[in-house]
């Protein structure tokens, strides 16, 4: 950590501080300048609250040069890190494909899109059963009930479920039937939740905040793990820009940024991200070219019926194909789907 | 709201969905076009999910005219909600300021900060008791025993108590203690918060998200409404944008904005937009001249020992300063502090 | 287009606007609503100015729904235009990799670079006479000697060069020393330089604005086609967010998008959308698999010392693997290097 | 500035471009890490090219600490700059407002409103006579014949006039006939115009551009001193958001924050910034109340005809109306208008 003064600073302030430092451990390294006075605090300075030292009024800028997170840190982690759901690993050599619709709707139609998307090659289940939506007056999700679908379809395919868990006092439900439990984008900060799911051991699929930056999100993934559980894998679904044409910006970027800082696999939700089921195919194969472990994609067999997220949803026939071209780029960059 | 149909759609299509609209009590208005066909859908369309009508194959863009929101709207409510805490009118003439530490570290230095305060104008107190904090490994509040010390500091000053709720287990805490609930930036959109804290009758105060839309933090604030709760004070505390210098980007034109589109109140949290002691007193006074209702300003008496956002907290001498002036623009624009 | 009135509008008023755009040959259709009146603009509104409606007092909002756009508008024009470059094709099966420093700096380490390029598939040699350099103080380009030096280059190794002409005093030379005219990022809205641009017959290959919208981006390719050069080739470079660990964050899914609404060819830049030479791989296979007519890559036989961008350029050797892996997603998607 | 070196960095590597940077005038020094390595740069590093630098592979991160403008830095020239336009000072005490219409549109609409704007105690007259238009096909602006309607309003009204110079070529003419010269928003960064405004001794209105950083904004000023002209004022017209409610963000922090690091006179554009005559009027006064030294607000007597932003524009009545509570303010923060 580096700590800028203002060069008209009295001596006796920087050796206050110094000083303070020092008792609580960290080496100092004093370095006067002409217009500016630089101090760099070695050790491990991740504990140290930044904006506090910020507040003195000689220090014109602290800067940290050691990442704030240590867990999720593959400087301390060389190995990558596979997540077991069931048996599928995520984070190895197969890429893994989860589908299904946005929301439960129903028994029937949810066990047709399972089979569906079986049937082509997807590995898992994905399916709201409480739903975050904007509007008090849309659709909020058929909660417990949609549970109990999944489960259905889960015991008659054979595909492990993944759902997302809005709130706290439904985690009992969701450790006990849930096979990978996903946080939101709009829940990304609620740090109350993700110390709940860390203090499990279950899956956790942490989805990337809205206008999150990259280190905040592996700062959550740091919650979860600091709790307990190392089981997570990390979901790409777009963040918020000026562009309108789009529903979110896919920053596909965060592939090889997250292989490099963090030992965490890496999946891409591109449904959430395009908004729009005639970009899907496209954006759904660059993440895999790009590295991607996994892709979390919508599939309903009626969209125009849909509950929510209609206009985002791939119909199975468009899944098929999807699958069969990215399984030809997997092959390529020397992976399996 | 308005459908474009794109050029070849087939007629039969087009009867179809407008058959099913006029079921639902829709009015339907057809307007074919050189290029693209348009159908005006009238009536009360909040409820109706434009994602649905968007996965229909024919159909190029779905356009909402009305605002999505009802309860908020000032179009169905002309005269400006006041929300009355222990007696102090906020969305009155009168301009609100709420000030305190950003977290409660104790309670003789909470005590000190409340009689400062309360001396210089303010006339409620804030303090964080549950921290939202993006490192798990920052102090993350002092909990039920902060929520006591604010308690204990509101009895001694008479000054309510404003303090931020996370989580849906401590509601009957705050219910019982606080007696303005925030909720947080962070969980703009927790939406099952949002239900907690709407079916209770206390004052609200609502921070806009990091990347939410004014639309959507309307909509937030209608979540409230709809659970039977009309007490809701909007605070804008900057968004996330390129720019570095800032904290946040504070976005002062939503004051007029909301005063056009709701009847509620709106308050301005100047520390947080900025992230700089230095900048507040400028933007505070900005706030009150574009007719904000009130102003919540983080102030500590010993900034480079706080716990948490030490660097955007005034010392008492400042803030004392910023009422002054706050105080002589409020009486140019009409209104008292 | 469709204009939304106040509930309130004196049928006078809505009449008057009526009878003036009959008179400028539109096809109206109005449709009064319960708590809004609507009037459909049929006809080629792309000339209409929407500011202009807004101004008056009785309207809500004007919502445009044809595209601002003819010239590039896929819905005119449907088959892909190819533009040629000296006998090389843009936009057709043959995917066209560019590649070469970011500036021009000295005709030895050009010629080893162009050669370098070129023996790993590179088709045409990019490089800087001319720099957009935030700092005055930095390093502005080798300029005319600079233009001297890739004329060179090219005659010795037979690539077309592409390269950025900044300033419309410097057209001529560009016009008769430079295959592919550059128009950066930075000056996509300077629309002086569009025109003069659109005045010759050269391919132009119009870099998308650090903040600006798809819909924008075709609008400046339109200022060039209006002057009469259909030669555009877009080119994706990264938008700017909030997320820092990028330069840039690289928008994949505009591929997809500029296909579906232009017939444009469009190629991605990865050394400047993310300003890392280590994750451009990545993206660039990424690109590819999404559709991309193209790439156009930093390379430089020594970053250390490059004059510019050194952090974001690739070695020789980084660069031919990764041709080498680009050449077989090119083919798995039914296209070649 | 500070350079962060891998860990593993062998000692030759870092001796190495130690040597390198104490044989350009450098002060070195040296500070090894448990995991990393820093070393701290001392001398005025204004000039050196950190992307070079973060090139070696050896590096991991480099900060700049010092600010890379000078002539702009407050630190190296403590007193304001007041900027003299025909006696008129910009940044002194006085407030200073300039207001017209968007667009010239014609000798008698000018004159008629350069009278209104006068008499309510503009100083001022702003108008395009070369228009930025996002549309090839929307009104260019009357150029040539513009800048002699505003000659000739100035002559009747004695208001001096501010104009969007757009392109190099038209300089002469600018700086024959236009008194203040104004740089927009798409221009900001395009570095041919700034070196030639910057070579004249005009005063120049430099716009801040849409997705600029405040640090870039202070760059392209230090483009126009570094040629030889000091004769900068800087203006704030809103940037790019995701908010769709306002055309930009207006950011007023700006404010303060350019007061506190450089020393030139900061007005605001409350027009473009909103995109809404309804909110001009808000934060215009929020403006003055923050520390602006001028305000640059649309004016047009006919909006709805008005050629260009005719939604934007205020009315004669409703500028009068502003300027009446706008002096008001400026007497409480101790300024006059």
């Amino acid at each position: 950590m580096i700590i800028t003064f203002k060069y008209d600073t009295p001596k006796q302030e920087i050796e206050n501080l110094s000083k303070e430092l020092v008792n609580q451990g960290f080496g100092i390294n004093y370095l006067p300048g002409e217009k500016l006075n630089i101090m760099g605090i070695v050790g491990d300075t991740s504990k140290v609250d930044i904006k506090r030292i910020k507040a003195i009024d000689w220090v014109k800028d602290v800067t940290r040069i050691q990442a704030p997170y240590k867990l999720a840190n593959r400087m301390f982690h060389q190995e990558d890190t596979i997540v077991d759901v069931s048996g599928i690993k995520i984070g190895g050599n197969k890429i893994v494909v989860i589908a299904g619709p946005c929301s439960v709707e129903g028994q029937e139609i949810l066990d047709e899109i399972a089979v569906d998307v079986a049937k082509s090659g997807a590995v898992m289940l994905r399916g709201g059963a409480y739903k975050p939506r904007s509007s008090p007056y849309a659709f909020q999700g058929m909660q417990t009930k949609g549970i109990e679908c999944l489960t259905n379809s889960s015991i008659k395919t054979g595909l492990p479920i993944v759902s997302e868990l809005m709130s706290i006092d439904k985690i009992d439900e969701f450790v006990k039937y849930v096979d990978v439990i996903q946080i939101g984008a709009r829940n990304m900060q609620n740090f109350d939740l993700l110390k709940v799911v860390g203090k499990t051991k279950k899956p956790i699929l942490l989805k990337r905040g809205l206008a999150n930056t990259i280190e905040e999100w592996i700062m959550s993934a740091e919650y979860i793990m600091a709790e307990g559980n190392p089981n997570v894998i990390l979901c790409e679904r777009g963040i918020r820009t000026f562009e309108k044409y789009t529903r979110n910006t896919l920053d596909l970027t965060v592939i090889p940024i997250i292989k490099e800082r963090t030992h965490l696999p890496i999946i891409i939700d591109p449904s959430h991200a395009t908004g729009d089921y005639k970009y899907v195919e496209a954006v759904s194969l660059a993440a895999i070219a790009a590295g991607a472990d996994g892709l979390m994609i919508e599939v309903h067999n009626n969209p125009e019926c849909a509950f929510s997220d209609g206009d985002q949803s791939l119909k199975p026939e468009r899944f098929d194909t999807l699958m069969t071209k990215a399984r030809a780029i997997a092959n390529v960059v020397g992976r399996e789907i």
